[in-house]
This record gives structure tokens, C-alpha cells and sequence, in this order.
């Protein structure tokens, strides 16, 4: 028996535990998940066999080295600022460890170490990051195989409400982190490169600057830029490509409209707002509006925005309730971004039967012999139902996969790393196609931003 | 003799320097001026006896030691972080001390052994903050005098160009620190209330929510927001007020023009611009819009920010030269906004003769026996030239007419304190009337933004 550590037991282990469990017998694998609240990895196992929960605080060194001693193998899926005592612990005993998190500098750090004692400590396997990194690497690879040089990469990833269960006027639900989605975008200016030239986006204008996209059989998306879209330029040898751009997925219509909160500052979590708690949704709206004493609300906000009253960005206003003089924000000493999160999070949250997407589009462009091409690559996956996401499907089976690849010594290469080494993401691709996580690759003409090389 | 030492030449000096020359052989004073740098003072005080200058480095324990041990009192005027040091060992050798600044919080823990050594540590006695709480306070103390109830207080300071030196489109030369201009409005959301309700201003709204003032025989001038109108709200005992805002003046048209940076992006502060040094000022425009193979830099922006090419504000951003190929940058990891400041330095400093001009504005609502009143006090200054600017006198003299006082103990009450007390600045106000500082009232009917009481 080989025991797999999961340490963590949040709503995006259900497929990886479906997974593992799956793979017991053959694999001769015994699963212990870990956390200081089972419920939901209660739900999730049900009488499965081969698999134990444990109560762990990971806080608690003694109870965390113990948990540890027993595993083969250690999975951490607790939230990305805890990952680091855990990695410390698995490092003294030598055990390999997967995240589906992004490598933080302390996590970084240990690098030479993890090196040294031959382990693995396998990071951002998940979707955004993971198969972004491994679908964009294989594409980028042929590429250089045929002696091509990229001149282009473009890649957008969007977690989605699907068809059948898209029922408000924003075509969005919750199918992540309520509070990332609130904040998106925040922190600096959004940076990225077109045709070689350096582009500077501040948060105010994000949701502005959009690109249409269409994913054959699904309709058009929308993408506004991630922060750093430079962030992997040398990590992917990209550090001659033209242009290198990094974007979030969304419907058509979705960022016109989260533009409106943006303007008025309701995103805002820097600070408190006075008297949060007693507030009604509709003085959470006034809040940014200029006093008057004869204007109403409504009002002032269609005139302080500039919006007709039969322009559907208004009914998207209506629809969550903004204006209602009874509903209660109930929030202490909350900031605009966690009040808005709430008035949100009562109409966007899925209910249980309501299946989410995920859209993933990448976009090389690339010369071989002095021709320009450009590969398309799309995915799209749809959920199943609230819990079994598509979301939590595109994070755990990367991982899955990929412990089971670590595990069984198919992949050795040493060190803190994420998934670019061919001899990873290859297997770890293949077997994703057998669960429908398949890219649609489409090999079109060159269009880039300036396919005539018209001088700018 | 009594010895005064002002630590800090810099261009703030002037009147402060001219005004304690002037009282020297009346008041039997010497006055020392201290700083690493001794230019700006040399030539303030030419051949002016009663004066030496002394190089001083402040980081130099022994040497700030000496120097304040030949002082009777102390004024400093370095940047405010440095005052804390200065402070400390004015604390040690019981010597008092004047400053321009806010009280920071180091300064305030001071209070107590400041107290207790029976010290005098006088801060904001420049213009803003300084004349702004003393002309404010006398108002609300004759007010209260009368029975009067605090419904409504509204203060504007704004540091700009005299009329007769009004040369360029946006009515505005720089006239105190570049840096605090570019980043004005910055680090968070304005606050204020109006009317009783607390209202919040994102900095990427604030130059299109400004209020319009009149100050006779000068015209009209605009004000935004502060970031934080309630500092100052216990202090000036206003904890009930209904109304409370404190903003920046400038003429007319200089915010809506200024929101095309902030629009734009080119204020930020925080993340360096790839490859700065060797950009023209064309392409820094260019940085923050999108790109384009085939459209201009000045059509991109006119489009982006949706102005006319006959509109005005097209015109202030051509004088500006900011679609310039030949000017360059030639600053290294420059920010936007230091890169911003550069292009406007360009064109926006005092030439040598240049007047500059302060305005501040006023505004008390009350009620006395269910009546309601409102008082509207005004100050314009204009300044003499590029080195007696207005800013520099009513910064300095503040500070000089206060520094006498505490010197012949007719102001005696210690600790570390602004001039919100009486028997500081009566005196103060009355002797600044008469080098030409002084304010007009105005009693007007009530105003407010509800004077009718209109159910909001």
C-alpha cells in the first residue's frame, strides 16, 4: 500500500478524491485526507474504502509530523499561504510534494534543497495555473521543433457559469473564490507586450480594453488582461516574442458592466465604510453618489454613469437588488468589496443542480522560414453539478495525474518546479483527453496585431 | 540676544528669514538658519547682520547637539520625517519647537514628557495646515460664542498662479513640491459627509466630482475632495457637524483636464515604465493606449478618452508636448507618475518673475435658536516673485509671528499641539493682517445642499 497525504478538504477535491479512489485498487493506493473540518470530504467519500479522513491542525507541528511520517506522497491543497510549513516538513522527511498553488519566494527558497535530497515539489498543477502552462508548453515545443520562432502567445482562461444553468443578465455565477473575482485586477496597473511595445493598463480602465473571442460551438467571450501577462516570459523562453498577453474569460457584456462597480468604487477594499452594518443595499449605492436632496438614487447613478434607463447595463443594476431600501448589508466594519461580494453573492451562487465551465483559448503566432502561422488551441469543459465543477475537475486531475506519475517514479527531475518539462506535461495531457479535458487545435493564417507589418 | 535656530533652507524660508531679520534689533534676536546645504540661504540673507549660517548635517548627533544647545528656541523645517530626531533632542535640552508639519505619530507620543518638561512643540502653523486652522477656528469660537450650533464647515486651500502671470492653458504653474501635485488625491477613496451621510470618492472619479466657488473680485475657482475630510473633526470639536469637506482649489477647467491622466494611467506611482530613459514623451502617451498598426498616437487618445480634436482639452495636452518624437524622458526605471512630472516641470515652473497666489475658502453653517446663518470667509495672497511667493509668506510668517509669541512666553501652554487655542492665534491672525493675510467675511443666508430640509 502507498498512502497519499491530501492535507486540505476544500470544494476543489472532489474530483481528485474521486480520482485517487478510483486508481486504489490497481494503483494500490490508500488516501488519508486531512483537514480540521471533514464534512465535505465526509460528503465526498461516502463508504468508500481505501481511504480514511483525519482530523489535522496543521498549525499543530506534532500532529502535522505524524500525519506526514505515514504518507508515500503528500498533496497540500490548503490555501497558497500555508503550503510553506508543510513543504518544510515533507523536505525533513523527504517526501515529494504537489500544489496546485503558485510558487511563493519561501516555497522558492527550498529549491536547492529540494534538489539535493533527489524530491520533487511539484507546483501550479492545477487549471490557471496548470493546464494552462502544460497545453501552452506542448504547443510552444512543436513549435520549436519545426524550427519555428514564436512571435505571439496569447492565453485567456475564464471559470463560467454553463449554458443550460446561465439564467441572469451578467451570464456569470460564483464557480471560484467570490472574493478574487471581487478583486481582480487590483494592485497596479495591468502589464503586457503588443507588436513589441510595452502596454499599461490602470484597474480603472481594465474592463475597457477587452478582446472578443470565439470558441467554435460555444459563442464569443470576452478577455480583459491579467496583471502581469510577463510574469512566465522566460519561464516558456519567450523573451524575444512580439507581443505576450495573459487574460481572464468572460461573456460578452460581463466587463462593461463590473466596469460600473469599478466606477463607482464599490470594488474598493482599502478601506471601512462607517456604519456598515446598519446600512441598506440602497445606502451601500448612495455612498458614492453625490448628496442631493431632491435627486433619487436611481437617478443619480444612471446620470453619474451616463446610462440610459432602457439600457441593459440599468437592468443588470436591478437585478441585484442595488437599490432595494430593505435589504441589509448585516456586515461590522465591512469595505465596499466585501459589501459588494455579499449583494453578489446572493444571486450568483450556484444552486445545486447548476453546472459551471471552464474556457481556456490560447493563441500562437509563430515564423518558420519567413512565414508567418498562427495555432489556435481551445478548451472547454462543463461541469457536472455544484459539486463535481468543471472547475474542480480541470484543478484535481492535473493533480491527480500527475502524483500518480511522481509516485510511481515515471517522473524524477528534482527541484521546486511547475509543469513545463515535456516529460511531465506530455503524459499528464494524454490522460486528460481520456476524461474530455481535450484542446480543439486550429491552424489558421497569421493575424496578430499588425499581420501587414504596417509601420505604426 | 536670544538665539534662533531654524533648522532647513529650503525654499519655504523666505519670509520666515525676512520677517525674523526685521524683529531682530526690536526683539534683541540672533537668528542661525542650519542645513547641509547653504545656497538658498546665502542668498536670502546677503549681508543682513544678526544672522549666521551654519552647515549642518541632522544625522550628525553631535553636531544637531551643538546646534541646539546655542538656541533658545527652535524651528524646524526640514522634510516632515526628519522633525522626529530634531524633536528629541529639543525634548532633552528643553528647548521649544516650531514645525509646518502634521503632527506625525512619533511626534504625538512625545506629548506627554513634552508636557510634563512644561515645552511648547507648535505644528501646523503653516498655511495648510496653519492658517486654515486658525482662521477656521476663531469662526467657529465666535459662533459658539454666540450659541451658535455647528451644522456645516467647508475649507479650500489652493497654492497657484497669479492671474498676471497666467500664462498657459491650464491656469496652473507648480508652486510647492511637483511630486505632491502629480500625486494628489492618491493612496485611497476621499471621504467627507454631506448632509449626514458619509460619501466615498475612488481617486479615478475625484477631478469630476468638484464644487465651484466664487471669491469676489477674483473669480471663480473649483475645489475637490481631500482624501480625508474628518480628520480634523474632533480637534475643531464637530463630532455632530452634518457636513464636513475639505478640499483643493483650482481654477476652473484644470480638473476635468487633469482627469486625462488619471484616466490614462500616467499618475501612477507604482511600477517602474520598461526602458524609461530612452523613451520620447510620444511614446509614453503611447504606453497607455492601445496598439494600433495603422492609427496615430493623437488620434488613439482622442478616441480613448472620447474629446473632440476642437475641444479644449485636446488643446492643454498638445501644449503639454506630450506627442512629442524628439523630447525624451531621459529618466531611468522612472514611474508614470515621476515621468509625468518631468513633462509638466517642462512647462509649468515660475520663471523669475512669476507671482504666485494662494486662495482659501471658508464655509460655516449654523443655527442660533432654530435659525440657521451661514459665514463665508475668503484670503487671497499674491506673492511677489519666484523667491517672495505667496506660498512661502504665509507658510513662513505664521511661523515667525508664532515662534515670537511662545519666545516671550505670552503663549505658554505646553505640550505637542496644533494652533487650535485662542490665545495663540488671536495674536497670530491680528499681526498677519497686517503684512496683507487677511480673511473677508461674507454673512449670507444658509446654503447647505438641503437649506429647504427636503426628505432625501
Amino acid at each position: 500500500m502507498r498512502n497519499i497525504l491530501i492535507i486540505g478538504a476544500g470544494k476543489s477535491i472532489s474530483f481528485l478524491v474521486r480520482y485517487l479512489l478510483e486508481k486504489s485498487e490497481k494503483e494500490n493506493l490508500f488516501l488519508t485526507i486531512a483537514d480540521i473540518q471533514l464534512e465535505n470530504a465526509r460528503v465526498l467519500v461516502r463508504d468508500a474504502s481505501n481511504v480514511e479522513l483525519l482530523k489535522l491542525d496543521i498549525f499543530n507541528e506534532s500532529e502535522l509530523k505524524t500525519a506526514i511520517e505515514k504518507a508515500t506522497i503528500v498533496i497540500s491543497m490548503v490555501p497558497a499561504r500555508f503550503h510553506i510549513q508543510i513543504a518544510k516538513e515533507c523536505l525533513d522527511q523527504k517526501k515529494n510534494l504537489i500544489t496546485a498553488s503558485y510558487v511563493s519566494d519561501e516555497m522558492k527558497a527550498l529549491d536547492e534543497e529540494v534538489k539535493n535530497a533527489g524530491l520533487v515539489f511539484m507546483n501550479e498543477i492545477g487549471l490557471d495555473p496548470g493546464i494552462d502552462h502544460m497545453s501552452a508548453m506542448k504547443v510552444i515545443d512543436e513549435i520549436r521543433d519545426k524550427n519555428g520562432k514564436m512571435i505571439l502567445f496569447e492565453s485567456f482562461t475564464g471559470g463560467l457559469v454553463a449554458p443550460e444553468s446561465d439564467n441572469n443578465l451578467w451570464n456569470y455565477k460564483f464557480t471560484w473564490n467570490p472574493r478574487n473575482v471581487v478583486l481582480a485586477g487590483q494592485g497596479g496597473a495591468a502589464k503586457f507586450i503588443q507588436e513589441g511595445a510595452y502596454k499599461y493598463i490602470p484597474y480603472h480602465k481594465l474592463f475597457r480594453r477587452t478582446e472578443f473571442l470565439t470558441i467554435e460551438g460555444h459563442g464569443r467571450f470576452e478577455g480583459y488582461a491579467n496583471r502581469d501577462s510577463l510574469k512566465y516570459r522566460s519561464a516558456y523562453g519567450l523573451d524575444d516574442v512580439l507581443t505576450l498577453y495573459r487574460g481572464t474569460l468572460r461573456r460578452v457584456g460581463f466587463s462593461k458592466a463590473w466596469n460600473m462597480f469599478v466606477q463607482l468604487g464599490m470594488t474598493d477594499d482599502s478601506y471601512v465604510i462607517e456604519d456598515s452594518q446598519n446600512m441598506s443595499y440602497r445606502d451601500f449605492t448612495n455612498a458614492f453618489l453625490p448628496y442631493s436632496p431632491s435627486d433619487a438614487v436611481e437617478l443619480k447613478l444612471r446620470h453619474y454613469l451616463k446610462i440610459d434607463q432602457d439600457d441593459i447595463m440599468w437592468d443588470k443594476l436591478v437585478e441585484l437588488d442595488l437599490f432595494n431600501k430593505d435589504k441589509r448589508v448585516e456586515l461590522e466594519k465591512a469595505t465596499p468589496a466585501q459589501i459588494l461580494q455579499k449583494i453578489l453573492e446572493d444571486k450568483w451562487t450556484l444552486s445545486e443542480s447548476d453546472k459551471d465551465m471552464i474556457a481556456m483559448y490560447h493563441k500562437f503566432g509563430y515564423e518558420v522560414n519567413g512565414k508567418k502561422h498562427q495555432i489556435d488551441s481551445t478548451l472547454v469543459v462543463t461541469g457536472e453539478d455544484k459539486t463535481y465543477t468543471a472547475m474542480a475537475k480541470t484543478v484535481g486531475l492535473p493533480i491527480g495525474i500527475a502524483t500518480l506519475q511522481i509516485l510511481n517514479k515515471r517522473y524524477t527531475t528534482p527541484g521546486v518546479q511547475i509543469p513545463l518539462n515535456k516529460e511531465l506535461y506530455l503524459p499528464v495531457l494524454n490522460e486528460l483527453e481520456t476524461y474530455g479535458i481535450k484542446f480543439n487545435e486550429n491552424i489558421l493564417p497569421y493575424q496578430g496585431y499588425n499581420p501587414n507589418n504596417v509601420a505604426g
